[in-house]
Formats: C-alpha cells, sequence, structure tokens
C-alpha cells in the first residue's frame, strides 16, 4: 500500500493531466460548433485545477516564492538536461514528427531555468525583478524579457508573434 | 529505449505537472508581493501548455469531440471506481490532511462522468448539450447545470459560492 505522501504525488500528477486534456478538448469542441460542450470541459478542467491544488496543499508542496524557484530550476533542469535530450534523439531515429517540438522544449527549458535562476537571485535578496514585460513566444515556449527578439532565437518566428500573458 | 509514443505520454505528463505548479507558484508570489516573478511563472506556465499540446497533438491523442468524451468519461470512471477510494481509506488510516481533497474528489469524478455521459449522448445525436449555464463548486469540484444547488450535495456550502468559467 503506498503512502499517503506517494498518493499525493500520483493524484497531481492525474489532476494535472485531466486539466491539461480537457483543456485541449475545450477548443476542439469550440471548433466543432459545440459551444456548451466546450464549457463543459472547461469547468470540468477547473475543477480538476481544485484537485491538484489541494493535493500540493495536502502535501505542504507549497513553499515560499524563493523555495518554489528552487524547485522550478530543478525542474527546468532536469527536463533540458536528462528528460529531453534522449527522447529528441528516439524521435529523429523513428523520423516522428514529435521531433519539431521535443526539439523547441529542449531550448525553451533552458531559457526558463535561466530567467527563474535570474529570479531567484532578486527574490533572495527581498526584491521582485525588474521587467514588467514578459513575451512569450507561442509557438516554441521561448520567453524574453523587456521586448521581444527580432526573431525567436529557437523558432524564428517574427517578433510580432510573440505575446504577453496578463 | 522508450518509444517516441511513450516518450511522448512521460513528456505530457511532466508539462501538464509544470503548468500546473507554475501557476500555484504565480498565485503564491502574487500574495507575497512579488507581481513580476508571479508574471514570470504565468508565462512559463503557458509556455509549458504549448509544450504539452504539441506532444498531444504529435501523439495523435486529441480526436474529435465524440472521441474526446470517451476518452474523458475512461479517466473519470478510473480516478472515481480505483484510483480514489484506497487513497482515501490510506489517508484515513494515517490520519492526514489529505483525506478532506481525497473525499471531495472521489464524489465529484463521479459527477464529472456523469455529466460528460450526457453530453457524449447528445454529441453523438449531432448536438450540443442544450445547457449554457454551468456551474462549479470551487471548493470541492461539484459541478451542476442550469442553476446551483442550495447546498453542495459533496461539500455542503450555500448555492451564493458556485461560479461559473468564461
Ligand atoms: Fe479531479
Ligand atoms: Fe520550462
Ligand atoms: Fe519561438
Ligand atoms: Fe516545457
Ligand atoms: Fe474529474
Ligand atoms: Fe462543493
Amino acid at each position: 500500500m503506498p503512502t499517503t505522501h506517494e498518493n499525493l504525488k500520483n493524484a497531481f500528477a492525474g489532476e494535472s493531466q485531466a486539466f491539461m486534456k480537457y483543456t485541449t478538448f475545450a477548443e476542439k469542441a469550440e471548433k466543432e460548433g459545440f459551444r456548451n460542450a466546450a464549457k463543459l470541459f472547461r469547468t470540468t478542467a477547473q475543477a480538476e485545477r481544485i484537485h491538484a491544488q489541494g493535493h500540493m496543499a495536502a502535501d505542504d508542496a507549497i513553499g515560499s516564492t524563493a523555495d518554489n524557484l528552487v524547485t522550478a530550476i530543478g525542474g527546468e533542469t532536469y527536463e533540458h538536461n536528462e528528460m529531453y535530450p534522449p527522447m529528441y534523439e528516439q524521435a529523429v531515429a523513428e523520423g516522428h514528427k514529435a521531433k519539431r517540438m521535443f526539439g523547441y522544449a529542449v531550448e525553451a527549458e533552458k531559457v526558463h531555468a535561466a530567467l527563474y535562476q535570474k529570479a531567484l537571485e532578486a527574490v533572495k535578496a527581498g526584491n521582485d525583478i525588474t521587467e514588467s514585460d514578459i513575451w512569450l513566444c507561442p509557438v516554441c515556449g521561448h520567453i524574453e524579457l523587456g521586448a521581444p527578439p527580432e526573431h525567436c532565437p529557437i523558432c524564428n518566428v517574427k517578433a510580432s508573434v510573440y505575446v504577453q500573458i496578463a
């Protein structure tokens, strides 16, 4: 019998994936003209968010922002150093279309780790990061502070494609 | 060496959990007054959503809305029949505070499965569900179509606590 700590990790994994699937299925239902079914998917996604965040809280997995940045840097570093490189190589070997997003992700996670590191240094000194303009490439997940680059250094789209998240 | 299909499942799990953690960490950063760090967490969460949805697409895991409802019903049924009951029992045995959300979730997933089943019957007949008012209990994840119940049948909060998701 797994411990409750182990159960919380597994339930968090399940709820997080349910959230993401339902969010994606909502977009598809909207495209197919099922507006109320899309709303049901979005609403249920939020129910799963409540469950996932409740499990995190019960597992004491929400720390101070400094703690949370350390956790985030650990995840990003694992992804770009260990997780994604062999996945990318395998997709290339199979000629699988997954290689596109694996290739984008391995580069984007490196950028995320560096930005979180910058934020950690500020927060440890009691400060916020100074840049309030934070730009996202919606094709590959690249992020740039201040102003978007002329072309995305990962996927090469133009600056005008970048968006900010409210 | 895992196949790309297996890698896509694992990468989707990782990205979905990163999305949920960063969303939660953003709320915490906001509470601690780090508004720009909060925005960095929210923006990075969206980058992980892009990766997760790209992996779903590369794995051909986004079907028609009817297919997606079948997938969703399968997940909800697994959670309320198999996954959550032993987790709840173990939390009770440990006297762990996790039992609260495990108890809410096991009941809420049953409701989600039934609502998705209702939506599936409509969609299979070429129709949308008729109710556009869809109410969420933000404490336990209960969902009700049409109008909120006087008290949540799972966690007992009043109707006025229920919310709708845009
Ligand atoms: Fe759930
Ligand atoms: Fe990342
Ligand atoms: Fe890009
Ligand atoms: Fe990612
Ligand atoms: Fe559910
Ligand atoms: Fe409730």
